[in-house]
């Protein structure tokens, strides 16, 4: 049947969200691609330019070649999501540091990642020089350590000629040609994230111009993003790539609404100054807009009445993020906001470009049957799940065991097939949106000398969705209190992985020994929420 | 950079549209599927569960197998649209042929596939049968004479036993438990279309998996099609498969509202039953909804005046349809109605999954100034091309020489890049040296209020080289003579573009509803030249 067919670049080229600025640089060149504070907005033409730009001086000045790695530390600000366009474009792979990070753990993420270049935002850059430094004292030579740049937020006043490396100013000298490294192969990696790893074993997800593709338009027709959305930046770009969202409003010849940090307010102003179609969140997020409004149903409920139409997506930074989509039927308009609300707290079903994604039986990798009851493990399948993870090929492997991606995240299905996550990875904490491991937290708290044993568990917050709580027994004849216990942490930990609530007491051990963490989570649950949301009423 | 990835069935799949149905059926389950005349809805699960055994009989009692041909000889009906999945199910390659042709040419076109099966609606049985017989008489051995599957329109009288090789018998009797065959590779060959050849060289379309998987989320998103749409089978899906929409509308969960044939009173009355959200056409379709009204813009006035929203897609065969979109910026719907028809009548920008497009010197590839005058041959390349025309590798190399698919439409860009096709190649009209764009000139007379349709071609001439001569369909009880639509144009056009021979007649049209101008061509050929070479001096 292949008689007479050819593959050749009039038929053939490798997928890449490269295509996506391209497109919109042509289709949409003189429409607005990103508005930052009081600068000037960038069409996306220039946006193109830029990214360009950068690319050429990534190659041309620092030698970054296919295949590098490009580190940025960065809040929400234009270069940041240039940045998800520009490394590629040098055939570099760009890796997103989060910004909670302290600088020991940017250090070891630096080392890790091989970073050759590293961009710091002004806002970070004590934090960023100290990583550097920290490197630098742990290494015999200098010749691997990354090369900063940093990105200043008050462009005006940056003077080409005196900042070495500063974003803007390489931008300006930059070659005015450049010819784009296109992926020799579309299964190349593209990016690079940080997931909740520990920092002796960190666990770097690296994402194919493929899976991008492909997610980036399965996350469009997720969220039913037609053509120039105003998209607002509230979701971390550090967050597995903005979930997406960095390429797909290029997709779209949307506009970039960037936020180097926001409150409720700063949302509802930006909603009214721009006209804000679309906008992201975890469910922390969506609780500051609505302040107020505890368990994810009732936030649900409010954002509705605020006028909000929420989508429901679900996913983990090895699915690109999105992976399901709870698919809302149209019949269920008419129901109460309650039921609407418990409806859409199911996470439903695989997007367009996941493949499958089901609930087994983790041993016997047998379907739960939809019986709204037996729990399984939530896998998936498809392109959009990650490559693997960078330099762990045992983790990898452990991962997709069986053909299938292993979340750790326990569901059941509902009759019409609807998955809903029942319980998480039992040792992850979620605060704010960011994922906290157990693990590592009591690794610090072990290092106190009072203590013998530690065990940390979520405490369900109103504000946060969850913190870290700690249940602490102590040495004979030792002692200490609460605040030292949250003090020695603070040393040696970034404030949101610090535990908000330390118990001290024996903890609960099975006949093997180990600490039946399920009691403690009772226990912790039972507390009831450390912030209450409902402080804004009083 | 790779170190620590791994390629798997976790996280690699082959992209086939076949994925859409399988996904259709676990979130859409029990929505209607497909709807025709007095049957009962089919839902997703049971179109599925149809689809897959209709791939069973197919391999199991004819002995399909991977990439054989199917060919099918069907209006719009149910089979039809179950087809699309089922014969890619068996690893095999759907052949549509077009429901226009005489036996002889469905004779040439069943030999030159090398078909297995012949699937045939009851209505075309005649033609079919006829077709297998001239295959029969023109070969020595019946061995490679294709199986006859007969699609009966009245499914209720069907008695399983008595009917061997009918359609609904054979999803009755297939095994219960079938394989799907997914594709080894994405780039193996899904369907294949012939298009416009002779019978002496006939061009068959070869689509693959990747192209259409591609193609068919390029079209749901350049259409806006949202979840669960309702969509009327306007568009023969014999043409390209329905411009990707047999597909789409599996991928998207909505229904498919199949008809047999249809006329401007069907389709309004199938929008007022099943609340019709998304529909077809050539030109031709949406002017028999405006029954009367003239020219491209003109029919786009109209078509937004009864409410209907138009999009202009624009493609070829060799681009699995749709390839080009008109982009519409948000600004134009404040201009007046002309003008907004006018900039709806350009063939617009590549649409996201076609990697480019572009209008280029044939000869120097070269692009075109973005002027709105200058000419060149309109050019794609991407993953949405064809891999080639099955048989005839010369064809296919020639038709994607230096790069890019040459599609033999001329076309200029406008300062703001959209293009615009101004003719055929072979359509153009070379009068003393000019050039003249027939479409131009057939729109001018479009605009005559007596002339229903018209098209323009050359008429040879001993001294202009070629005169324009121009065939008018008039409305009913309009009348206009020759002298005064040379008027009406005179008033309008520079003189060299004056149509100087004015013919009355039903023009002929292709199935597609465009009108065949090789028959017109071949007319104005055998009147000879209008002016004697020196007579224009006299």
């Amino acid at each position: 049947m292949e008689r007479g067919t050819v593959r050749c670049a009039a038929n053939y080229a490798p997928l890449t969200p490269l295509s996506f600025i391209q497109r919109a640089a042509a289709v949409y060149g003189d429409r607005p691609a990103v508005v930052y504070a009081g600068r000037r907005p960038t069409t996306w033409r220039e946006a193109r330019d830029r990214c360009v730009r950068v690319a050429a001086a990534l190659a041309t000045r620092f030698g970054v070649a296919r295949g590098d790695v490009v580190a940025v530390l960065s809040p929400n600000v234009p270069a940041m999501y240039e940045l998800h366009f520009a490394v590629p474009m040098a055939g570099a792979v760009l890796c997103t540091l989060n910004t909670r990070h302290d600088a020991a753990m940017v250090s070891t993420l630096l080392k890790h990642s091989d970073a050759k270049v590293f961009l710091v935002e002004s806002g970070l850059l004590g934090i960023g020089r100290d990583a550097l430094q920290r490197l630098a004292d742990s290494r015999s030579s200098a010749a691997s350590i990354p090369v900063l740049v940093t990105i200043s937020d008050d462009t005006d006043s940056i003077d080409p000629d005196a900042c070495g490396n500063e974003y803007e100013a390489l931008i300006k000298s930059a070659p005015s040609h450049f010819d784009i490294r296109w992926p020799a192969n579309e299964l190349d990696a593209i990016t690079l994230n940080y997931t909740s790893g520990t920092t002796s074993r960190p666990k770097g997800v690296i994402y194919n111009h493929r899976g991008v593709y492909l997610n980036t338009i399965a996350t469009a027709l997720a969220y039913d993003i037609t053509p120039m959305p105003m998209y607002l930046w509230t979701v971390p770009m550090f967050h597995g790539n903005g979930w997406s969202m960095t390429w797909a409003v290029a997709m779209q010849g949307g506009t970039n609404i960037c936020l180097r940090h926001f409150t409720a307010r700063v949302i509802f102003d930006n909603i009214a100054r721009h006209g804000v179609t679309h906008m992201g969140g975890a469910p922390t997020v969506l609780n500051m807009i609505v302040s107020g409004a505890p368990p994810p149903p009732r936030v649900l409920a409010r954002m509705e009445e605020l006028g909000f139409v929420v989508y429901h997506i679900y996913g983990l930074t090895e699915t690109h993020g999105a992976a399901t989509v709870c698919t809302w039927m149209p019949e269920w308009d008419a129901l109460p906001v309650e039921e609407r609300a418990r409806l859409k707290a199911r996470q439903g079903f695989h997007h367009i470009a996941m493949e499958d994604a089901d609930v087994k039986d983790p041993t016997t990798m047998e379907n739960v049957p939809h019986d709204g009851k037996t729990v399984g493990e939530v896998m998936f399948r498809g392109n959009t799940v990650m490559s693997g993870y960078y330099k762990d090929v045992d983790a990898t492997k452990e991962s997709m065991a069986g053909g299938w991606l292993r979340t750790g995240d326990l569901a059941i299905r509902h009759p019409e097939g609807y998955i809903q996550v029942k319980d998480r990875a039992k040792d992850i904490i979620i605060s704010g949106g960011e994922n906290i491991s157990s693990i590592e937290v009591e690794s610090i708290i072990f290092g106190h000398p009072a203590v013998l044993e530690a065990a940390v568990v979520a405490r369900p917050d109103d504000h946060w969705g969850e913190t870290p709580c700690a249940f602490v027994k102590l040495k004979d004849d030792a002692s200490a209190t609460e605040a030292e216990i949250i003090g020695f942490c603070r040393e040696k930990l970034p404030h949101y992985m610090v535990p908000k609530t330390v118990v001290f007491e024996d903890l609960p051990k099975a006949s093997t020994g180990k600490t039946q963490k399920f009691v403690l989570r009772e226990k912790a649950g039972a507390m009831g929420s450390l912030t209450k949301a409902g402080n804004s009423k009083l």
